[in-house]
């Protein structure tokens, strides 16, 4: 499958991150329409010149006119859509997601399609803190990493639609993972990060301390504004993965608390040499120039 | 005690705070005279114009020359330096220091000076990773907090003069607290973050994972490249109300661990609503308008 300005693109929900998918192809001139639940979306949608049409779920003939299909709603919600839809999509469409766990995703939703239209999945890893059409915004795509996380099942021609799509948006680094691999990495860099920030905001909560807070306190919290609905589902999709990387923290914290408790300078000096020197494979690319 | 043109400042210790406040201070023409361990740092700080003199530690007259004496060496070195020194200040000579820790620091330079001259403790809540003379930035006060830690000991003009000087160096707000609030409030808000950050870094060594990872990963983990020696000094120092924040930022962590093992997605969501609220009150008030 090739991108042509003919090319029938439908995106499945307009929330933050169909918003920007939206903008982004409009803007350069691609053929959007959507589904989504809200019609003042749509309208928001319409009047921003974010979308060409846009339809409520029962439209069945957008699905059938569909080229290239974009779920942009939860995961479990994916699943539901496709089991509800697959026989009004046509066989030579492509369909792909914005999902942050896969193993969920991809295994029902490539059998549910068995002998039908491909699947490919897709996590493009870049998100606004606050939900909603109108927070869009598709520079949060520029520079940022995607990852494509295709199965036997998949073609080599998805596969490559998938790489072009995401430097088309502006993303900078396109990697290819197993769903598996990607759930794991993601419970590591994405999920604990999340439960951490939740947490440090919830654990102590003497009045006043905003105060007194340095922006160390602020850049661990950021993420504590949260999606509650969504990132409920995202952790309990992962769930097993998830687990693992919070025992494996605490088993690390813990080990820091008792080198404090025993007044152990060196060993603490010895985990904050580590920390800086690994803290630095993590700069930006842009960072280092 | 009022700062004029004609007051001979004495910084202890040119390091990227002890630098900062030379910096801020030389550029609206007070009179910056200094004392540390490396000549390079002296012939560093006057080729930057940053200072006007630099000693060595064994330089008692420029001591005995200070109106104020700004005490940038860690807090352990802060009590030992006013130890061997207390004999060469002038009795209407006022001290201050930038520790980020105060019970340690406060109560045994008080009683080194009982009826010699007043020191007024206080901490910039404001610093840079990189630590040394080069990294000097007065541009970091901006807009940052400033708290003052008086005792029974002080007298209301030092306090209000410190009040003066943090917003003289660009500091927005200025706020008392005992030594004793301070230390906890610092546990929680900079040492437990510091403690993350560091075991965020370490917990998990997979290979490659830059390549994956979002801003949030970056964001939790900017402190985590660390001056060690500081912060296992700022650490020990603070040994108790670091422990205590620790084990509740462990058990408010496994608290939300269970309800994920449960499924248990209500209590999860309970949890996320709170910290979003209590997020917002962090919002720098810049970012409210």
């Amino acid at each position: 499958m090739t991108l042509t300005k003919d090319t029938n693109i439908l995106i499945i929900g307009l929330g933050v991150i169909g918003g920007s998918y939206a903008k982004a192809l409009t803007k350069q001139g691609y053929c959007v329409n959507c589904i989504t639940l809200e019609q003042r979306d749509i309208d928001y949608a319409l009047e921003h010149k974010m979308i060409l049409k846009g339809a409520a779920p029962d439209d069945k003939e957008m699905i059938a006119q569909a080229d290239l299909i974009i779920l942009a709603i939860y995961p479990d919600n994916c699943v539901k859509w496709v089991k509800e839809n697959a026989d009004y999509i046509k066989p030579t469409t492509l369909i792909t997601d914005v999902s942050g766990v896969k193993q969920c995703v991809v295994d029902p939703i490539q059998k549910l399609l068995e002998g039908k239209a491909e699947f490919i999945s897709a996590h493009p890893m870049a998100g606004r803190e606050q939900s909603g059409v109108e927070f869009s915004d598709d520079s949060v795509f520029i520079g940022a990493n995607f990852i494509i996380t295709p199965t036997d099942s998949n073609s080599q021609s998805a596969i490559d639609f998938c790489r072009d799509f995401a430097k088309l948006l502006g993303f900078a680094r396109v990697s290819i993972l197993s769903p598996q691999e990607h759930d794991r990495m993601i419970a590591f860099l994405s999920q604990l990060t999340h439960c951490i920030a939740v947490t440090l905001m919830t654990a102590n909560q003497t009045p006043d301390m905003e105060k007194f807070t340095g922006d160390s306190f602020r850049d661990l919290t950021r993420i504590a504004k949260i999606n509650d609905l969504m990132w409920s589902k995202l952790f309990i999709a992962n769930k097993q993965a998830l687990l693992e990387e919070m025992d494996s923290f605490i088993a690390e914290f813990s080990r820091f608390r008792d080198m404090l408790a025993h007044d152990d300078a060196d060993s603490m000096r010895r985990v904050m040499r580590l920390s800086t020197a690994r803290r630095s494979l993590f700069d930006k690319p842009t960072q280092n120039s």
